[in-house]
């Protein structure tokens, strides 16, 4: 494909070009992109808004990313934290710092992914910012959503007794970034290298193109479940859970038999002879739901599928840990978040 | 004043530490930061978003820019563009990546900045991302404000016979950044260098301390005047004129010697023999508003103070020109925009 230097389109050329006939699915979108901002209308609900930053080199790589697939997955990780809050996304704004290397096509390729997760998630591309960059890539996507009156779940109502699920399952996205990890190290100065994934997509995919558990919100509000507490699992399970209890004031077991994982990613564990259940508990990336429901719920979830009960909260001065397999021992949970800081240069 | 290492807080640390007891101005902020989404409530009118994103080295140098004011200025530009909607801004979300020569005294200085601003404009923090850069300071603030149903004003509503109206004055920022950058060429392997910005302590602010014309908006209310269409001047007059006037599908007359210019912006002119006319019409940064109301608002426009009739909307085939001192001779608009991929290398 013949490449366009940015430079020929010119700031506004390029906007005009990325925001060209984008759709409208929501009559709350009043005015979308090319106005200093956004109007959007919300008469019977309550506003949600979330925002995510990713950075080259940081949280993508493009040695083996696709752009496509990275604007997917920028849009995405947004809606994923609007369903965390039981509401629905409607609108995002799209922040990108371009360096001179990319040329239109390039872009255009990460915008093409942006908006395949909008069409597919039904929501608006509203506005947003394009701007120079000396510094590789740079999105910040903004998300703006919606939850009837009082309806938002937040990290903090989870109740000693109630129970802790999580859909789908855990640790393949962090497994999949360790597979293409793996074979970016091994095709370096070698042009011919085709990185083999026979057997083990699932995890690529999990890596490369997240979905947000809109499916799991729907299923609750079908089954009038309303989550006491709920957030998605981006930094992994463990710093999760320990960010519910903190804010809820209680403590937790999760037991370690009871998490869902995969079996490409128990495989990909064992290859490169990593602790699977260290991978499923603070791998990240996995944008799965985790919630708490009272305990009289239990009949209600068993109906939905893809979420499985793995633990219970308890009174704070109980701790979070993990229950092992044994039944009886038990380990702290302990936070991880990012510390990215600690070990890298600029 | 010590430093510590952003290592020794982490992600989660780093986040408690920037928004420990942050003030909510707004009813209607509903859940602040601390969740996976913020919560907003609008009840009764219309919710406006915009985003915009701040790198370094390509819109702040740090050499002459203090963080205190980097984080002041990041916050009201985006105020800049909610007033601009005829809008209050209400909320922002914070984005901020940070590389590892950045302490967290540092980023406290910069939050502080932000944290003045939204004190000073009453605007909520209401949420954000925090992560590490490889690539110096990034600050991406999306805000989110409201307007009563129905009353945004957008760029596309200018009508021929409008008065084109402009807060302020023009080209003094871009005239301050001139003079800062002139300092730090001066200084360089000069530590005992002080630079001397006698004369011209105007301009200096206006680059490095904008503030959002709240006032004006507030004035245009009280006097009953919505105008047709409005934008803020961040790209410069020139640019800003012809966004109207193609979105209204309009031409415009601009009268060279009604661009409000401050003394300290034509005497640095002068001084470094540029030209005064283009530092007004495409400077940028003024973050002044430009506006058009209908001809019958000519008194009641003159009862404001600080804002000048520079011009008048005209039909869309007699296209878009500045109208030179003699009264006659006419220069096309031109727009400008940035276009720094043009020129610079990663």
């Amino acid at each position: 494909m013949s490449q366009t230097e940015i430079s020929t389109l010119g700031e506004f050329g390029l906007i005009d070009r990325l925001t060209d006939s984008l759709p409208v699915h929501h009559a709350s979108t009043v005015v979308s992109v090319g106005d200093d901002a956004a109007v959007l209308n919300y008469p019977d609900s309550e506003v949600l808004v979330t925002t995510d930053m990713l950075l080259e080199n940081v949280h993508f790589d493009l040695t083996y990313v696709p752009l496509k697939h990275l604007g997917y997955k920028a849009a995405v990780v947004n809606f994923s934290d609007i369903y965390a809050m039981n509401g629905t996304p409607r609108q995002i704004t799209v922040g990108l710092g371009i360096s001179k290397r990319f040329t239109v096509e390039h872009i255009e390729a990460l915008y093409s992914g942006i908006r395949l997760a909008c069409e597919i998630y039904g929501v608006d591309i509203v506005g947003g910012d394009t701007c120079a960059s000396h510094q590789g890539l740079v999105i910040t996507i903004t998300c703006i959503g919606d939850v009837p009156k009082g309806k938002a779940v937040r990290r903090s109502g989870a109740k000693p007794t109630d129970i802790i699920c999580v859909s789908g399952d855990l640790g393949a996205a962090y497994m999949g970034l360790q597979l293409l990890e793996r074979e970016k190290v091994a095709s370096a100065g070698r042009p011919d290298f085709q990185p083999d994934f026979a057997g083990k997509e699932y995890i690529v995919e999990r890596q490369l193109k997240p979905e947000a558990r809109r499916d799991v919100i729907e299923a609750l509000a079908k089954a009038g479940i309303v989550p006491t507490a709920m957030m998605d699992v981006s930094d992994g399970l463990s710093s999760e859970l320990l960010h519910i209890c903190k804010d809820s004031k209680v403590g937790c077991r999760v037991y370690e038999d009871r998490i869902p994982i995969d079996y490409q990613t128990a495989l990909m564990a064992e290859e490169l002879n990593m602790n699977l259940v260290t991978a499923a508990l603070n791998g990240g990336e996995d944008y799965e739901l985790l919630f708490t429901v009272p305990l009289s719920m239990h009949d209600r979830i068993g109906q939905i599928p893809g979420v499985k009960e793995i633990g219970y909260i308890t009174d704070e001065d109980k701790g979070c840990a993990l229950v092992a397999r044994d039944g009886e021992s038990e380990i702290p949970l302990k936070a991880q978040g990012w510390n990215p800081l600690a070990q890298e240069n600029e």
